[in-house]
């Protein structure tokens, strides 16, 4: 492969001139250009990115840490902040962190020792104040699904709370009162939250409910068949539910199917996120809407902004859910 | 942030010195690594990536070109390679190439300027011909669902054919004679190598069909739909439907119940890939299984292996699909 020192011997300018052409530094004849790129081209030699990044110490690269980017709901997040990066002539660097905190450590040392000086962070392992220390390190750095005080204009977070109140209170508004929520066992913040929505929205209904009607599993669809199975087992007279994802939700169906309960006639069922099985599922899902795709085009903005130092507006950047009105609830006096 | 020479005068040692320990040199000596390995600790100095990257010329990086990350079926891949990547201590580079040639290329270019050394590449839009070209400049560089036969040592594919052909044949196998096929319109040589398994298998059962029984739309959910009304439209006598994907089935699945048509009573779907929603359909999608994350984890073992220029077996590497029997065909006596 051809090396730096070959393409200015056939330029014949010096290995600096090169260097600046590659550089594109503003110090640079109209004459080195042609001279040096056409060397370039006629050798076929790639500009090292590895040794432009030295030189610049940032390299063209957007990092981007997600929990798994085989879930499609972190899949539609790693695109959207490609296409943000594209619009920009960058490109992504993706890491998994699985929720666990010494893969998410790892993951964003990566990120930030290769010079990634816009990072996309959905980190739910690691504690608020290492995150802190890292956002110090790295003013690109942003922070998606997730609210930090002391990082709050850096943060990209949806109100959870107010998305499960949403749910909850769609079903209450077709007069049901007996609803049962399928929670996550997750030890993060979306679950508890969610399941803080759900209360906040039967105590404003002046409805009680005991506390068996919260059934705790692993966020996905197995969870949701168990959660649905235990409620069922324990004889509660629900109309509607209320799941923490679309997934649990889609479990919760199969169950229901299997025992002959139909969905929406005999029990109504909320999902959430609006993924890509929502509209899958039999019947398609009644949800509430997760602007995944809004907010990481708005976190990669935002990435790219804060890494060029820039001025950002100090707006407010907590994202709002939507119910999304399918086939799966219906008004308890229709049944 | 700390230097390298920082660190050298909190060592105790030359920069020369600190250098070696970075890159893992053999020439260094144990106490030099403890003393090094203390003064970066105690400054918190990251070696930096770009510049070790630029001495040892290659990054420790897989790359990976995908269609679209935010289809499950790329995230399955991602993820695959991203384990084995992971157990080598190695991280990936992913970018998307939307099947568009200027895509691929750009794609492909930024991951070698960025020195991966081992490269799992899905292209549908470069000609062979340049992907050759690719591979010869990087050893390391393996292909996945493409059969290049210049090339067919770094190639992993997928027997397009032999899939529809057992997906057709299944149908034929359950009593149905009046088969159509819902095909993509995308002209990537799975579309077509699908539709010949098809006229295959009705050929050697001696199944004779006219061509109005293809119908090629895009192949997604809507196409699917697009494609389902067609077939309606031309009032051919069907009672089974192989698709070329489970969207463009599940697509197909949401027509048919809009014009009261039971599935599998009247008309038999077969899928194709058991992607995520062939589980969440309704009825659940028998289907044909698209091996992608064996395939994807056996890519980028053989991409590390090259890279490593390991001696690697001459094995075949054209995966075989399979059929997964869920509730969307029956025999047609049970009808």
């Amino acid at each position: 492969m051809a090396t730096i020192k070959d393409v200015a011997k056939e330029a014949g300018v010096s290995v600096a001139t090169v260097s600046r052409v590659i550089n594109k530094s503003p110090k640079t004849s109209e004459s080195s250009i042609a001279s040096v790129t056409n060397a370039m081209s006629k050798l076929g030699y790639r500009p090292n990115a590895a040794a432009r990044a030295l030189v610049s110490q940032s390299t063209n690269t957007v990092g981007v840490l997600v929990g798994d980017v085989s879930d499609p709901f972190f899949g539609t997040m790693v695109k959207a902040v490609d296409n943000v990066a594209h619009e920009h002539g960058k490109h992504i660097l993706i890491s998994n962190g699985y929720h666990r905190p010494e893969e998410e450590r790892n993951a964003i040392e990566l990120l930030i020792n290769n010079r990634c000086n816009a990072l996309v962070i959905h980190a739910k392992g690691l504690s608020d104040e290492e995150l802190i220390g890292y956002a110090k390190e790295v003013k690109g750095m942003v922070i998606i699904n997730r609210h930090i005080p002391d990082l709050a204009e850096r943060c990209i977070s949806l109100d959870n709370r107010k998305g499960a109140y949403l749910a909850t209170e769609y079903l209450i508004n077709h007069g049901h009162t007996k609803i049962a929520c399928i929670a996550s066992s997750q030890n993060i913040e979306d679950a508890s939250q969610r399941v803080e929505g759900y209360l906040a929205a039967l105590k404003d209904n002046n409805i009680t409910l005991s506390k068996s009607h919260i059934e705790y599993a692993e966020p996905n669809s197995d969870g949701g068949e168990i959660a649905m199975t235990n409620l069922l087992n324990k004889s509660l007279e629900i109309t509607g539910v209320v799941a923490y994802n679309d997934y649990m939700a889609s479990g919760a169906l199969s169950v229901l199917d299997e025992n002959s309960i139909k969905v929406p006639e005999q029990v109504s069922m909320m999902g959430f996120d609006d993924g890509l099985i929502a509209r899958y599922v039999y019947p398609r899902l009644t949800t509430v809407r997760y602007p995944i795709e809004m907010m990481a085009d708005k976190a990669a903005r935002l990435a790219l902004a804060l890494a060029r130092e820039d001025h950002v507006e100090n707006e407010t950047i907590v994202f709002s859910p939507t119910v999304v009105r399918r086939n799966s609830v219906v008004r308890v006096s229709e049944r």
